[in-house]
């Protein structure tokens, strides 16, 4: 199904995220992505540490990233994260990271899809999720 | 102009570099792809540092990753990287990263940008560059 | 001079931060403390970042710290930190990071030291900054 | 019982361990201190992941570390690591670590602590352990 759920968390980057360029280094981002799903996840009500503690776990599958310009020390970005499909095992999120004076400094996606802890198979997303999807 | 360059090295997964689920954390792979353009670089004769030190800089403009299974702690992973195209000021590489069992781990693509670090502006690449590309 | 200035400021355990044995990897406490140290500067009114721009900087110098109880994913942890001293160029610092629960995670110490960037020499701390910790 | 056994091995710092000062991070130095650990203990003939697949794990109680001189981008760093002590289930290591030209980039010193993973008990150190470190 097709969903269209946003939410946008921040994040101030830390002096560990620069590199000698004087940017936020290009791998930092994939944690950023990650803050930006979890936080997404628990404003709809689902905890992404609940899931695992109930044998479910969300493994990246595919992840793409665009950079549009530079982020610096102590910006503190806004990571806008909207969950746009969900396909069987499959979901999708798309991403823009923008900074404070509202510029934007990239954009991802990724697909991730939802695993038994037990069997490690792919399974469907779990009904509650769905619910609460659907109901915001 | 296409270029296919290709060159290995490898990395041992550090123990910082697992998550709780056990795996490889997806943002990780990043570090290991720079680790490959760094080292297939030098292999041609090009020191990224030396680069920076004559004021040019190459920032990721694209990155693009399917993980295709997981790496795990204290794994050897073989970085296989390829320069596949300059245009410009882009340069193409794509990755392969296995096991030591051989097994894909995952796929990459990236597109970086030769930057004059004073002007801030793309350049086309080093002549310098281009000739060791070419004699190899 | 001996000071005793404090600052409480949060951070929440990222997946990226964990380690395969469950537990926030003991590498990365290191980047919370840093942003306990920036935070109670930023109280006080001084930016670290501004400090750069102005030619000075403040590597870390020593730095311990005592492992008292993991820390998890998701975990919100609260990150307390004193300014105790400020001798010449060194400025100390002491942390206590604790979870949501009030249980401590670990205490830390660490020396940094003012240095000019053009001179790569150590300096006195800035007047402004310690007219700002004297008025609080 | 005292012990001193040393090995030395190496890696080379990433541009993602750099920070805008053009240094390695200060934190970054835990995972170099990791990787010193676990090929001292591969030299001796003791794998770290058959340790925890035996339900043992080792994580780090006490930390400390002073910085002598910056490590830069692209260095070659030499980990000097030494087993000092191991006394009941506590085991101590310190380290040096020198780039190319052999100048001393920083000191450290870790504790770690055996612990069995099904009870989460502090344990002797493994008599496999013992009798590698004695034939050594």
């Amino acid at each position: 199904m097709n969903v269209n759920f946003t939410f946008s968390t921040s994040t101030r980057v830390r002096y560990s995220e620069t590199d000698q360029m004087g940017y936020c280094y290009y791998g930092n981002y994939a944690q950023f992505f990650e803050i930006g799903r979890v936080e997404t996840m628990r404003s709809l009500g689902v905890s992404y540490k609940s899931l695992e503690e109930n044998d479910i776990m969300l493994p990246v599958k595919e992840f793409s990233v665009s950079y549009h310009s530079p982020a610096y020390y102590d910006d503190l970005l806004i990571i806008k994260t909207t969950i746009t499909a969900i396909k069987g095992a499959k979901i999708d999120f798309s991403y823009e990271i923008f900074n404070e004076q509202n510029h934007l400094i990239c954009t991802a996606l990724t697909v991730l899809v939802f695993i038994n802890k037990r069997t490690m198979k792919p399974i469907q997303a779990p009904a509650s999720f769905l619910n609460l999807l659907e109901s915001n």
